[in-house]
């Protein structure tokens, strides 16, 4: 249950997310669509591949198809004046998907069993899977990892979910909450981690 | 039987795209190789992930792999002459591997008892992955969203598929040959789809 | 035996080498890790994905990651001047993950009994996959197949296995080196392969 609504945020939210970059690059209906789309379900392809489900499991989603369809079709159709205030909801919805994605990620991991260094590390990399895929396909520099924190929020509830510290839906829901509230403070705030440049 | 022979058209007209790319990029007779095969059995490996056949099925396809290596030999020592024809001659090929792989995906989704919907996710996301692997592996912009009509045919195609007008070799071949003509319409009239571009 | 001491030596190697290219990409700590893990675990499961060992195997090597992490992290905390040594170093241990990658690849054909043609593609893929993913997920052009020699060192190890050359740990040691020797030498005499431009 607390697994099913996580993967719908957070594959609609990626949906979006996905769609918004491919108009800003230009892409046609069809690939706004296909970029939507890759990006949703790329963040699911990834975490089932590395935890070991099936990945033909994907498509018995077939409503969620439908879904994501109709959302993406939405955000095309929608005037450029509410398209203005994208900048903003366009960090929210990847930091929606960006929870739910890590906190899945977390979630299988430590259903079968795995250490807690493999929980981070799963938390981490199918949380910011899917905005790697997006930018990758969109002929764009990964900026994820460069600009305001991001994929530690993911690492972050990876750690609580490892640790054993999240049971039942409240507590779920706090984290999710949680971890939203903390990336969209970075980017508010512009926190960074720091960097080491080599010329 | 209709199934291998897609495959082996498919297989081997994206060898050749993948391999013409890569001398355009500079890359030396091993790199042409590399991205030819991985364009080549990138679209196969994508779709047995996405329907569920085990991946090291592809190792069973010895002789394939030397076909695709010996073409791949033959497109680097072509003359420079011959090369000229090649704008023309690479959209045929990369049309040739979207028809294919598109048909596959959408009959491996419907053999597998996946819904419509996911037939044309099939249909579009395995027609198109070889040239977005090819030009993602090629350092270029993915150009297959931005420009003339490509993956739409694949769309259409997993459409009829999935609808089950297509039965036998003589409406698969028809199939083929309609998605083949209708990419080469669309790059001969520069059809587009509708861009919805944000600032 | 012969198996996990190349699988260790591959991936310290290649996540020193991702992290490297993170850092010169001015990534955050954050990102530099999650790219020198992308490099390191990425060969490993581009290797079990196409000869169908189960991916998730890979959370079961708790303590590489700790000693990936733990090597990541000095990596970063090293002074400038050191790594003003790093061009050297980085061709090195990138080196080094070529030559275990490219031999794990053909071990790994020839235990599922596939076909020599096979076994040189698996050599191939693996042992440039690494470096194929850490330069996508960076955002740069790959440059491992248009500049000196790289990926030709896997194929010939692969060749030198799949032909039943190498038996038992010395040989197996003298090829590692080899592989090795002979990339260096490649970087430093600039030896290349023909290249053919299409205009």
């Amino acid at each position: 249950m607390t697994w099913d609504v996580l993967n719908i945020i957070g594959t609609i939210a990626f949906a979006i997310s996905g769609a918004i970059v491919a108009m800003r690059e230009d892409y046609d209906i069809l690939g706004v669509q296909v970029l939507g789309f890759t990006t949703a379900f790329g963040g699911s392809t990834i975490r089932n591949l590395l935890i070991g489900i099936p990945i033909e499991n994907i498509w018995q989603q077939g409503d969620l198809f439908i879904v994501v369809f109709l959302t993406i079709i939405v955000i095309f159709i929608l005037p450029n004046q509410w398209l203005q205030y994208w900048d903003k909801w366009g960090f929210l919805f990847d930091a929606m998907g960006l929870a739910s994605f890590a906190m899945q990620g977390a979630l299988s991991a430590v259903q079968i069993g795995a250490p807690l260094s493999a929980v981070l590390v799963a938390a981490t990399l199918t949380g910011s899977g899917g905005g790697m895929i997006r930018d990758v396909f969109a002929g764009r520099k990964p900026m994820i990892f460069r600009e305001e924190i991001y994929a530690l929020w993911a690492t972050l509830g990876g750690l609580m979910i490892g640790l054993g510290f999240i049971q039942g839906p409240w507590s779920t829901g706090a984290l999710f909450v949680a971890i939203v509230i903390l990336r969209m403070l970075s980017v508010h705030f512009k926190w960074r981690l720091p960097q080491h440049s080599v010329s």
